[in-house]
């Protein structure tokens, strides 16, 4: 090793010291010390207060309290968990509510955008979106008799940047809904939700975001930017655990028009009468359907509050200068390799994760994960993201992993591992 | 107390004595010993065995190994587990996968049935159903453009047995859906699932069950009905937990044709491709949506061994004499108070929970609540709902919620309590 290699290091040392949020990572579990995780955008580590919260949920609400549980704070547990990501989203009162899956929720809403602009056939969206979104596009189109045309943004899945000129051109009068991931997957690209949105209403069409990958790592403004409809995941940045309950913003300007896909009890305005009639619950809960998954929704509760208490701007001011600086560590060592940078340089229009493509991602993957404890995940076709999730990544993290990723490949350790792809990351 | 009084609570323990099942009392948490919980056909005891799962889910899977948590079991757990509640439907490999919310659950496969018969308007049920399942099929007949009509036999909420005349008389080529609950949930009525299947397709149509209030605690024979689609939620006689994930079942010999209408990446053939666009999963897989949550979804999974342990012919033989004894006792105490009988008293028309009616039903379950320590639910307009989950329910505990309600009642002391409902039970 060079006297610039430990240079180089004690400058990432010398960004933690000045951190400060780096304290936040005391209040997450790391099992393993030497491991790097950078898959915060995928599943988020465990918050230390999270156990403790599902053992009582488990033993004392389910145990020993049971049905009254329901009383105790479980019925009302999506709405005011809504109300705390509401805060996260630049959402005001009233407006969240926690339940079922992402895909799920984009279906309800999607379903209710379309139905408020009954005589427009577009749905405008694009190629960097997350394919689940597409399919459920896709099947609420088929659902609906084939009326309705996707309009996809975008050429091919290898763009890291959408062509707004396109996406421009494609509004007008017969777009009903243009839905987006806030931030793309796979290159992590920022979209301007104002500049979007604004355009999708001069012409008269509603906006949905995909908030699964900004929601906890960069600022959202749902309310000042007069979005329609927003949706997201909260195991990724919020940290609510695998598989945990999604959520879905509804703007107050829409409660009363906005008419729910999908009529379950919870969204009825008095379960209890059991009326053999619906009639839809006020405002955004109307979009609630059926009872909720209470161990995970317990978790996700107590799992926000890390993110809580360091707030999003000073998330996002350390999410900016750790990525940031992985770009800087990658121009510097790994451009000269053959790496291409999967992901937007304006850190304006970038997210919380940077991608490097390489024709042999999967393996370079591979190796990462089996020889230098590193933990990215891999995203066909050539894709290595990694995830910095400014809770509890530190800028040591960034530079041990861009120098354990030279290793790999000036040593072509991943040259031993098959061709084939990984099933699930 | 009277003689009478000592030997017919001796009779109880005697029956106690002979129970076969008695011993699984012990997998199950009993914090309070005192209290009598006759709400397990709305959220199942604790089994005492799943603690230790969530807590393993929790620190090990999501704590250390993180992202290889979905390597390590979950991704495969929607199938795993939905074969070992198929073991308890009666349904053969590959037909159940555990998913959503039973709500979301009777949508998708409501909108495949529909699908299936596009020339037929008609969707029958009944008013004995769960009114979730009736909003559910309202919103899908909105959706669809109203081209299609729900007839829903039975003429109030009164009634404890379906009007099987009139359900026959509606079953004709025009109707392409029957969804009725196996069990209803307010009279515990047991519909004869083979004779309702032939008859519906007979006449072209097809079936879907929603098995909520049987699932766990009578034998349902799925594949042997022949039925087409089947429905329920895992937290009643399942146990698995507050909101736990609910199961779907679709008969294999419809797995080519039936087409899901929310298309998530979950029920993508290929998931981890991300092509952008929708090809289905075979089978029954591709009503699978989103990403399940995993914390409510390993605590059913471990919940499920008593009830599998035990086997559905014993429960249910339990179940029978727990109802038959309750109404016995009903008859020679309750009926002279003015308590009527709200379910059937043909064991094999009766589910494991048994009604009985009262004007001041409301404030009766109040008193039997806090004075009384016996935990029954209320339904509007008037049942006392007592529901015997043969597992954990004694003989024992049935005389002694007779006993109690006699006092509450011969003493008046439900008077106290104001006449307003409550909000959740």
């Amino acid at each position: 090793m060079t006297t610039d290699h430990d240079a180089a290091r004690k400058r990432a040392l010398l960004l933690d010291q000045k951190d400060p949020l780096a304290a936040f990572r005391h209040q997450f579990v790391v099992a393993d010390p030497g491991m790097i995780y950078l898959e915060g955008n995928s599943l988020g580590r465990l918050p230390r207060n999270v156990s403790s919260r599902v053992t009582r949920a488990v033993e004392t609400e389910w145990g020993a309290d049971l049905i009254r549980g329901w009383n105790g704070g479980w019925w009302d547990s999506p709405t005011r968990i809504g109300e705390k990501i509401g805060t996260l989203l630049g959402a005001g009162p009233g407006q969240v509510v926690v339940c079922d899956q992402t895909s799920i929720n984009l279906f309800k809403l999607a379903s209710a955008a379309l139905d408020l602009r009954p005589q427009r056939p577009r749905i405008v969206t694009d190629t960097l979106n997350f394919p689940s979104d597409l399919y459920i596009l896709q099947g609420l189109v088929r659902l609906l008799g084939n009326r309705h045309e996707i309009v996809r943004i975008g050429s091919s899945d290898g763009e890291i940047s959408p062509d707004l000129a396109a996406l421009e051109a494609a509004l007008d009068e017969s777009v009903a809904l243009v839905t987006l991931s806030h931030v793309t997957f796979k290159s992590g690209y920022l979209y301007d939700m104002q500049m979007i949105t604004e355009l999708a209403h001069r012409c008269g069409a509603l906006v949905l975001w995909d908030l699964s990958h900004s929601a906890g790592a960069v600022p959202i403004g749902l309310d000042a930017c007069n979005a329609d409809f927003g949706i997201g995941c909260t195991y990724k940045y919020l940290n609510g655990g695998p598989g945990a309950p999604a959520f879905l913003y509804v703007n107050r300007r829409l409660h009363e028009q906005a008419i729910a896909p999908i009529w379950g009890w919870w969204g009825e305005s008095q379960p209890f009468t059991f009326g053999l009639d619906y009639r839809p619950a006020a405002g955004v809960h109307r979009f609630l359907t059926g009872t909720a998954p209470m161990l995970s929704t317990s978790a996700l509760e107590a799992a926000l509050s890390p993110i809580m208490e360091a707030g999003m701007e000073r998330v996002r001011e350390k999410s900016t200068a750790l990525t940031q600086y992985a770009i800087e560590l990658y121009d510097a060592r790994l451009a000269p390799l053959g790496l291409a940078l999967g992901s937007p340089r304006d850190p304006n229009r970038r997210g919380s994760h940077v991608s490097l493509r390489h024709p042999e991602g999967y393996r370079i993957s591979r190796a990462l994960i089996e020889e230098m404890s590193v933990i990215p995940d891999y995203r066909e076709p050539d894709n290595i993201r990694m995830g910095f999730a400014p809770l509890y990544v530190s800028f040591l993290d960034v530079w041990e992993c861009i120098d354990r990723l030279q290793h790999v490949i000036t040593e072509k350790r991943f040259e031993k591992y098959p061709v084939q792809r990984l099933t699930v990351t």
